[in-house]
């Protein structure tokens, strides 16, 4: 089987949040062929116009990992029925500059955990809003809305046995997903993104 | 009339950044009796939870200074359709910890600038469904969704008169919206917020 390497994307940046436990039994239950990378996100500046064309090492270093990768795992948390700011302002940076977008074309997925029936239903579906508009391919199904109460135990272990059958069906239907639309040597066609056509463009202010 | 302390979030961050310009122009055209005051935003941590119980100096500030405010204007560029991190980040430290959400009931509205025809409709309606979440009290109508190319001088000025007219009506309706929903000292009504019920919260991880 082909080799992949993967790029998880962890929005919550505490060192007890379900989502970064989240993101251990992922990682933890990852086939054989699949190299796990993650990004300590909470280490970008904010996001300015006035840093994009002399970006310091931590942009640097995050978009070679972006370039490295051949799809990406978003494992978001909800903040206030939306992603949180560090995510997103990740997501920004790898945007950019104009015309370099490095999610162009990327094979993605989208969990997220959280203490709620809602499951972070809110912060996934405006990060795949976002993830649209930047041309990624984002696999529709299975979703993954992730209650998250009582779910792990003291080692950050899966409780329930259903949860982690799920976790490994998640994890075959990705590498499908990957199979069917992912293709590394793609060149990015230009002039189809952004559609608007300013160099100095919308969302740079 | 009565004197207001309107708080300006503005999610723009570089010195050029049109929607500071934005902030700017808002600021000089503002009503005799409202005092306009704003935060730089890009000074706040990344939202952890680890940080929220002992704050560093510029949350406690920027939480006094929502305290303080009698309504809230958020200026929004727009970034692949959503908004920036770093106003994200603002709003959900405004919001924390679980059962202190400042934003509560405060009369606000929203406003954006970009370069292009979607005028930050995108950024806008993502930020909404959030400040609807914190029950915060957004102006409806009138919208202000500003395709900016080539709208200011040199000194930042507005060039065209209809949008200066249109910054003044949109004082007016906001002014008027204060007066009609405006309530500082209306207390946050217990079991109201969030409706989900642990302390430990969702948007927490």
């Amino acid at each position: 089987m082909e080799k992949l390497n993967i790029l998880c994307i962890v929005g919550g940046i505490a060192q007890n949040s379900l989502n970064r436990k989240l993101f251990h039994v992922v990682e933890e239950m990852a086939p054989e062929n699949v190299t796990i990378r993650t990004f300590a996100i909470n280490k970008l500046p904010f996001f300015s116009q006035e840093l994009e064309h002399d970006p310091p090492d931590s942009i640097i270093r995050f978009k070679d990992m972006i370039r490295d990768s051949d799809a990406v795992l978003f494992i978001t948390p909800e903040y206030n029925r939306s992603f949180p700011g560090v995510l997103k302002n990740s997501v920004d940076w790898g945007s950019r500059p104009y015309g370099q977008n490095l999610w162009d074309k990327k094979p993605a997925a989208v969990m997220g955990a959280t203490v709620g029936t809602v499951g972070t239903f809110g912060a996934q579906h405006h990060l795949r809003q976002v993830l649209a508009y930047l041309n990624m391919s984002v696999m529709g199904q299975p979703e993954f809305y992730f209650n998250a109460t009582n779910a792990f135990n003291d080692r950050g272990r899966l409780i329930n046995e259903k949860t982690e059958e799920f976790v490994k069906n998640y994890w075959n239907a990705f590498l499908h997903w990957i199979e069917r639309v992912g293709d590394k040597k793609a060149p990015m066609i230009e002039g189809t993104f952004p559609t608007t056509d300013q160099e100095d463009s919308p969302y740079a202010h």
